[in-house]
């Protein structure tokens, strides 16, 4: 329920406008739903307009309402991937400061959304999309953890390459077979474990409660 | 030099064949290193018969006399870049036993070839390409390395995941940016962290040095 709230535009209008931006918002939801699972099944380079248009199931006139051309989309997709990790990840951990128990978290919930999420996994894994948030904050995490002697690696690229290939590679595991239940986990061990950390501060690590997600639902509203 | 050999066939056939053979393999080879370029730049979907045809310079005709479609000159190049490895880094391999010896020479051997060799490099990036035998013997070393109380990791698909993935980034960023001297070493470094290796072994295994590679450069015949 909306409180009634002050306006100077008549009801009628404002309910009209409303319920057009509604609609629009749903149909962009359905294109982008079903851009998801277009390239994560034929990759970024080879789907064409018409497949989008029928996984949609919209109008080609419809369609380029929105968007004009492949390449438009698949930012549209990437961008809105992270504005829902956003959204999901990076609000749970906003309260947390220590650089090792921040990058665990974030291996940790990241691996869990791939797993509640397979579309969403599947497109990161074609599509080699990582927002740009998410790998200034790793970067951040990285060169804070090192500092405070933490972790131990010869260069901030090659920790970088350790993180995210080796989730990304377990992530293209998930869209192929069956994993174990302690997946997140065993992943998250062993890049705490190439990152240098010592093996006590692995276990404390791995020890501590996820903090809640607020959500992982999608939604482009 | 080629010694005399004793045949049944008259000389002169021989030579055809000889000489025929010799053309065949250069052509092939021509168009496999055409395929080499267009896959790693357009990804393993996205090409058409067309872009293999112009950037090798053969005819259509020739070309379908060797290859029927993108498919199959797409296993192809990954059945040929397999044989190339198994030439270049496993003869190499060949006479080490120790796990970790030889898992920290593969990845040292493995990241010096996509340094020596962009074109390949970038292939395996875009096509994720790695040989059955290449995920064999990684298995059997990871294996080994766990048994002998070497490595310490919580399953074999992720310390999998780990080797593999956290190369395959690395290369990614080889293709994209200039690295470091040091890259192939930093790499194993993390990856050897990776599997639990305590570092006085790191040390260790990163001080050998390298076995001779019989050959680097490619060759189809």
């Amino acid at each position: 329920m909306q409180a009634k709230r002050p306006s100077k535009e008549p009801e009628v209008v404002d309910h009209r406008t409303r319920v057009g931006r509604e609609r629009r918002a749903r149909t962009q939801s359905r294109i982008i739903e079903a851009a998801l699972h277009v390239f994560a099944g034929k990759g970024p380079d080879a789907p064409v307009i018409e497949d989008f248009i029928k996984t949609a199931g919209v109008a080609r006139g419809t369609f380029y309402n929105y968007y004009k051309s492949t390449d438009e989309l698949l930012e549209a997709t990437s961008k809105w991937l992270e504005d829902d990790l956003i959204m999901s990840i990076e609000a749970a951990m906003e309260e947390l400061n220590d650089p090792v128990e921040r990058l665990t978290t974030g291996v940790l919930l990241w691996m869990k959304k791939a797993e509640s999420d397979p579309a969403w996994c599947a497109f990161v894994v074609r599509v080699r999309h990582h927002g740009r948030l998410v790998e200034r904050q790793l970067a951040g995490d990285l060169r804070a953890g090192l500092r405070a002697g933490d972790f131990s690696f010869p260069s901030l690229p090659v920790a970088r390459d350790l993180v995210i290939g080796t989730m990304r590679e377990a992530m293209s595991r998930m869209t192929q077979e069956r994993v174990p239940k302690t997946h997140a986990e065993d992943v998250a061990r062993v890049v705490l474990q190439g990152l240098g950390l010592d093996s006590r501060m692995v276990e404390r690590a791995l020890s501590r409660p996820l903090p809640k997600i607020r959500r992982l639902a999608r939604s482009i509203e």
